[in-house]
C-alpha cells in the first residue's frame, strides 16, 4: 500500500456539516426526499416475517431476490444480464475496491477520464496504480483515442462514468457508446462502467449504458441504491461476465463475507412494495429544478471568465475559472462567508486543475442555492 | 492479486442449508437467540426519530455514539482505548482486509497460528502474503518462539485469535499474554488480535485481551457484533493506535466510504435500550450446554483414535482423527448420511491437516447434536 492521501472532500465535509454553512461540497442526495416512512414499514415487515433469516449470515453473492430485482431493472434499461452475474456490494465504491484487487498490481495502468471521481483515484491508488488520462470533450471520452493508449500503456482496465460524470456532469454521447464497446472487444480491454447517477436524468431521453453494447463480456457494470433510495444503507452492485464474476465473488468473501443481509432485505421489501418510479420522478424533478436555479444564479452573479457545464442529470456541475484562480484559497475565503464547494484539483489523477470548482446542487434548497451562489460570486468578483 | 481459492466452507454451507441436514459446518450463531423483537423496536425508533440522518452518508470512522459505546465496553474488559481509536467496519472480517491493505506487499510474511481462521488466510492471500506458523500447544501460541521467527522472517504482523480460537477452540493462557505484549514491544511487532468470541465464555473467568497489556501501541484489536447481536448486520470494529488508525481510516474510505449508517444506529439503539448482559448470559448458557452435549455424545460414540478439544467458550471444537483419516472423503460420506462438518485441511496455511474435523456446536439443538454425532461416529467406526 502506498501514496495514502486523505480525501479533501471528506475533511471539508466535517466543517460543512455545520447547519449555518451553505454547502455545495459533498455529494449528498437530498435527505428530505428519502422515503423514510416506506423504509420504516419495510424494516418492520422484514423483522416481523423473516427476522432470523435477515439477521443471520447470508450468501456472499447477495440476497437472491434483490439480485433478481437488480437484473430485471438492468434489463429494463437495455442491458443483457442475469441475476447470476449480479453481486451486491457496499455501495458502488466497493466495486472499485474489488476491481482494483482483481486487476491491479503496483505500477499497472488504469485509463480514466481527467478529471474523474476522487474516491476512484483513492481506491486505485491503494493498489499503486498509474493513471493515464483518456482525451475528452463535451461529449465525454473520445473512444478513437483508446487504441493508441492501449498499445502504448497496456492498461488493466478503463474506468469511466458515462452518465452525468463526477465531477464534470458530462454525459458520454449515445453514438460513442457502441464504438467504445467495439474497441474494448477488439483490444480485450476491460471496462469498469460506473453508473451511480444514470437514473437521475432530469432532461432529455435515457441513453443505454455501454454495457448494453457489450457483446463480448468486457464490461463490469457498477451502480448503487445510494442516489435512488438512500446512501446510509450502503447498497450497490456489480454485474460482471462469469469469469470475472467468480473471482470478484471470492474477493468479496475475503473482504467482508457479504453485505448487510438486513439492509438488502429492507431495500428489496421497499422496492417491491412501493411506487419506485414515482419516487424517482420526484427526485429527478427536484434535482432538475435545483440545477436550473443554480445555473440561473450563476448567470446572474458570476463575473466574466467563469464557465460551467450544463448536465442533463446527476448532482454536480463543474465550474472553470480564470487561469490564475486558486480554488483552494478561494475555498478558505468561502468557508468564512459560510459557503462551501470542492476545489477541482483532487479530481485530477495527475497534476493541474487548480482553477476548477465542483458544485453540488442536490443537497441545497433553491433559496440556499441562490444565496450560496451570491456569496460565492462576490468572492470571485473580488479575486485578485 | 494471486492464489484465489474458493472457500470450501462456503461451498459446503450451500449444501448444508437444506433443513434435513444436521450441520456442524459453518460458524453460524444460533438464530433462535437473535433479539429479533428488540432489533425491530430499535429499527423503528431510529427511523421514527432520526430517519434522515440514519439514511444519509455518515463519517468513515463510524457513528460517533456507537464508537463511544464500543470504547466503554472495551474499557470494561480492561483495555486502554478511546473512542477516537475505534473504527466501525463490516464485521471483523473487514479489519483483516484493511490490515492486509496497510501492511502487506507480495511476499511479505504474516505469523499465524497453524491451523487458523480460514477467511483470514483468504484475506491475506489476496495480497500475496507468505505464512509462517508460530508453534502452539494446548495453551495457545508460545510467545518465546517469536523472537527467532521475527529475526528470521521479518514479519509484517502476527495474526492471532487468543480466545476460543477458530478452528481449535484453544485459549491463549493468561500468563502468556503480557509476555506476548512485551515481545511485540521489544521487537516492534504489530499484533492483529482477532477477538470475535471473547464474550462467549461459558466456563471459567474472563481473561484480559492482549490489548490490555499493550503499553507500546503495537496491538490492532478487532471484534464484532456478529456473535453478540447478529451477523446479518455486518458490524464489527477495530481499535488501533493513532498512527495506524489514520491510515486504516483512509483505506476504509477507499474501500466503501463507511459501514451502513442505518445498521450502526439500530445496533446502538438496541445496545443502549436493552439488557445486553442478560442476553449474552442466555447465549453463553446455551452454547455451554451445547458444547457439553456434544462432548458427552462424542465420548459415548466415537471410536478409539479420536480426540477433541474442550474449549471454555466460543462455537467450535476440533477433532483429531487417526493419521490415515481423510476428512474430505469422510465429509462426502457424511453428507449422504445428512450430517456435515468442515474438514480441517483448509485451516492450515501450508500443507497437512487431512485428519482434522472442525465441529460447530452453536447452531444445532441438543437433540440434533446427539443425532448428528451418532451418524458421524458410525462413519468413523466404519472408516477403512
Amino acid at each position: 500500500m502506498r501514496q495514502l492521501r486523505p480525501s479533501t472532500i471528506r475533511e471539508i465535509l466535517k466543517v460543512t456539516a455545520q447547519p449555518e454553512i451553505i454547502s455545495f461540497a459533498g455529494g449528498l442526495p437530498a435527505p428530505e426526499l428519502f422515503p423514510v416512512e416506506a423504509i420504516r414499514a419495510a424494516a418492520d415487515e422484514v423483522l416481523a416475517h423473516s427476522g432470523r433469516e435477515a439477521l443471520q449470515y447470508g450468501p456472499s453473492e447477495g440476497f437472491p431476490a434483490l439480485r433478481e430485482w437488480i437484473a430485471e431493472e438492468m434489463k429494463r434499461r437495455g442491458m443483457r444480464v442475469s441475476a447470476a452475474e449480479v453481486l451486491v456490494t457496499n455501495g458502488s465504491q466497493q466495486v472499485l475496491d474489488l476491481a482494483a484487487k482483481l486487476f491491479l498490481n503496483p505500477g499497472d495502468v488504469v485509463l480514466m477520464e481527467n478529471p474523474t471521481y476522487l474516491a476512484a483515484i483513492q481506491a486505485f491508488q491503494t493498489f499503486e496504480a498509474r493513471f493515464v488520462p483518456v482525451p475528452t470533450d463535451g461529449l465525454g471520452l473520445i473512444p478513437e483515442a483508446l487504441p493508441e493508449l492501449i498499445r502504448r500503456h497496456r492498461p488493466k482496465f478503463l474506468y469511466t462514468i458515462p452518465n452525468f460524470q463526477n465531477p464534470t456532469g458530462v454525459t458520454l454521447a449515445a453514438e460513442r457508446r457502441p464504438i467504445l464497446a467495439r474497441i474494448a472487444a477488439e483490444h480485450a480491454l476491460t471496462v469498469v462502467e460506473d453508473d451511480p447517477y444514470g437514473k437521475l436524468r432530469y432532461r432529455g431521453a435515457d441513453i443505454p449504458p455501454v454495457k448494453h453494447w457489450d457483446e463480448d463480456g468486457r464490461v463490469i457494470y457498477a451502480s448503487t441504491f445510494s442516489k435512488t433510495i438512500a446512501p446510509g444503507l450502503r447498497l450497490g452492485w456489480l454485474a460482471a461476465p462469469a469469469e470475472s464474476f467468480s473471482r470478484l465473488l471470492i474477493l468479496k468473501q475475503a473482504s467482508d463475507l457479504h453485505t448487510s443481509n438486513f439492509d438488502q432485505r429492507v431495500a428489496h421489501a421497499y422496492l417491491t412494495q412501493n411506487d419506485q418510479p414515482s419516487h424517482l420522478e420526484r427526485i429527478r424533478r427536484a434535482y432538475g429544478e435545483r440545477f436550473a436555479v443554480m445555473d440561473e444564479a450563476l448567470r446572474a452573479e458570476m463575473p466574466a471568465g467563469y464557465e460551467w457545464t450544463h448536465p442533463d442529470g446527476g448532482m454536480f456541475l463543474w465550474v472553470t475559472g480564470p487561469a490564475g484562480l486558486d480554488a483552494l484559497t478561494l475555498l478558505e475565503q468561502a468557508i468564512k462567508r459560510q459557503v462551501a464547494f470542492v476545489p477541482g484539483r483532487d479530481f485530477f489523477p495527475a497534476e493541474g486543475g487548480s482553477n476548477y470548482l465542483r458544485l453540488n446542487f442536490s443537497n441545497s434548497t433553491p433559496e440556499q442555492i441562490r444565496e450560496g451562489v451570491r456569496r460565492l460570486a462576490t468572492l470571485c468578483r473580488d479575486w485578485r
